[in-house]
């Protein structure tokens, strides 16, 4: 015999059936949760070329992708997110698509993870994109989106972060720094890396009437009132544009009785060029990292020739999987209702019996090697009622 | 700007929301199917380490699998069949389960086509694996189940073909004709190409008894009758016990009422060397080629170390779907039955409403950027009613 491999690679997952159960049911809840909500599904191929995602993706580098090579000599990528493809579709194949669109996805994304081994190199993504709807009003119908469907899923206690990446760029702005510089302090203050900060401030001379101002920045973080200290901190016009529009986001989700989901992040900044105003993810006291992450890119489409307003989110559903399991909202498998044999004379009206007793949706199996004691024995062992004909 | 890339790479699509809605609907009537016949969904890698293909994959051969190395230089491949690595599955992380095991999976597979451009090179398959169900009683399980599977997607005028692999191996035996030789046959006869398998006998000074029961291989083809006629071409154990099989599992299928979807076939081989008995594809006039395949690989499993029955088959889901296409079976996209918007002070209240209209199975998209006569006109391109607070 050949020596097989009899595990599956690493850093990748078998689904067994009450796990992958249990994932099909939360993903169909948060895909009812956008169809209803007047989103249309798409699917994507799951790899793309690899120019498509020369702008960037997400929180994916370029050598985190999964490539390969086709025989025409072609570089391939697994995708490493669905918001880039479905820039590149809605931008040639929707293109003369009236805008509002409303879209969304569940579907598989790819990453190689050497620096962190222990994370997934494949997960499933649930995810939204609307195009056409600029400013607040956008912003709003996407985060009040990202709330219900993590309810419908089933999950407690979550919360989303929300940010606004102009905000920052407006206080470097004003601080005079930009290029590498504004990118390496971006990455402390998302880290809310006191000490780099400092550190880098030494020997950067920023002057102290700007330090303290940047220090406070990773502490930026809470409810409403957050906005009116970010406005203390700053007078540069784009940093205070950027806070009246998390002022108008929050008027929405307040109206619609969902502030208690919200906090306010201004040092949250993701590592993605490509985001352009607000930004927000889902945090949850269940999982250690983010299980949502999504926010406005009004630029993406541009990139593939068709400038529309964008904004949109992904849900992580392994992450949510998890953190429902620690909340202990499982569900077990659906049972065998019922399993059905018979003599051979029999066999037709048992096959009858059981499609019946199927299209009032019972579970019906069949076993017709087996006879009346052992149908008996294989009904008890599974728990399910015996229907023997003879 | 840098210069992206517009397209899917060849060989692979987009699909989009009309095409996407009428895929899904059929994978989860499939689905359904499958659940209420006391199957289990599984969901497995898209990747898997190239050894767990060292037996052969159904049609796929070696060097159209694609294939990439990881960071610690293992050779992994886009999985070009879910049987295989159900297979690897259910013989470690499933191998205490008492069978019998039924699974079932909705999933993508991929092989590269440099051979025949025009195919797709990501393909959906929906399929079943039944472990632990010998002989007559698990074929007739699964080749009803396959036929219910087509019918509950919709698809009408279809037919599973049915033939037998010992049968003509059986032969084969007679005639004295092993390894290569046997292979290079098989092919002519699988492809029905009578003139190849007329040198062949030329060729191979095949004995004029003999090569009468051979040219008539590729015309078993047809109802019941059929079993009579091969029976009378052959005395070898082997090949008359495969036909026996045959007589069995139409028995059951015509108990269960189903036989007007079954012929058989018994000059139809497949390809590959991992079926052991009873094999079988679907057709329709709809569409060109096998819109379903599977059979019996016995051995498949003992090749991971848990040696059990193993039956089960695949559908191509985008063939059902162009199937049903060509039958005029697709249905339009479910339309947005409201939108809604309404006065910044109103705003809850709408939000609130659209909710209830949801919960209704309504499907409400927001528009809060719409005053009442832009919402009037909005709902008129859409189709929908539009429902504004003020």
């Amino acid at each position: 015999m050949t020596q097989l491999s009899m595990q599956a690679p690493e850093g990748v997952q078998d689904y067994l059936p009450l796990e992958c159960h249990n994932k099909i049911r939360i993903e169909r809840k948060m895909a009812q949760c956008f169809h209803l909500s007047g989103y249309e599904q798409v699917d994507l191929p799951t790899f793309e070329y690899l120019d498509v995602f020369a702008t960037g993706v997400g929180s994916v580098r370029a050598e985190q992708m999964i490539k390969f090579v086709d025989s025409g000599g072609h570089i391939l990528v697994l995708r490493p997110d669905l918001t880039v493809p479905i820039a590149r579709m809605t931008s040639t194949r929707m293109k003369d698509q009236q805008p509002p669109i409303r879209l969304y996805y569940v579907a598989n994304a790819f990453m190689s993870r050497d620096s962190s081994p222990n994370e997934q190199k494949e997960f499933t993504q649930a995810g939204v994109e609307l195009r056409g709807v600029p400013g607040p009003e956008g912003d709003a119908e996407v985060i009040a989106l990202a709330i219900e469907a993590l309810r419908s899923a089933g999950l407690e206690g979550f919360s989303i972060d929300v940010g606004q990446v102009d905000f920052f760029r407006g206080v470097m702005e004003e601080a005079g720094l930009t290029g590498p510089k504004a990118d390496e302090l971006r990455g402390y203050v998302d880290r809310k890396n006191m000490l780099a900060i400092e550190l880098f401030m030494n020997e950067n001379g920023v002057s102290p009437g700007l330090r303290e101002r940047i220090m406070r920045l990773p502490v930026l973080y809470g409810g409403e009132e957050v906005l009116g200290a970010a406005s203390d901190l700053t007078q540069n016009a784009r940093a205070l544009s950027a806070i009246d529009t998390l002022r108008e986001v929050y008027e929405h989700i307040a109206a619609f009785g969902l502030s208690k989901y919200v906090t306010f992040d201004l040092g949250m900044l993701h590592s993605s060029d490509y985001y352009t105003g607000l930004i927000f993810r889902g945090i949850t006291d269940y999982f250690g990292s983010p299980i949502l992450s999504g926010g406005r890119y009004d630029t993406l489409t541009a990139d593939f020739g068709c400038s529309r307003e964008a904004t949109g989110f992904a849900i992580g559903v392994k992450r949510v999987l998890i953190a429902l399991e620690r909340q202990g909202c499982m569900e077990p498998l659906p049972r065998i209702d019922a399993v059905v044999s018979a003599a051979p004379e029999k066999r037709g009206e048992a096959y009858a019996y059981a499609n019946a007793l199927r299209s009032n949706g019972s579970r019906v199996a069949v076993a017709w090697k087996l006879d009346a004691d052992g149908l008996e024995a294989y009904a008890r062992e599974v728990d399910a009622q015996a229907i023997y004909f003879e």
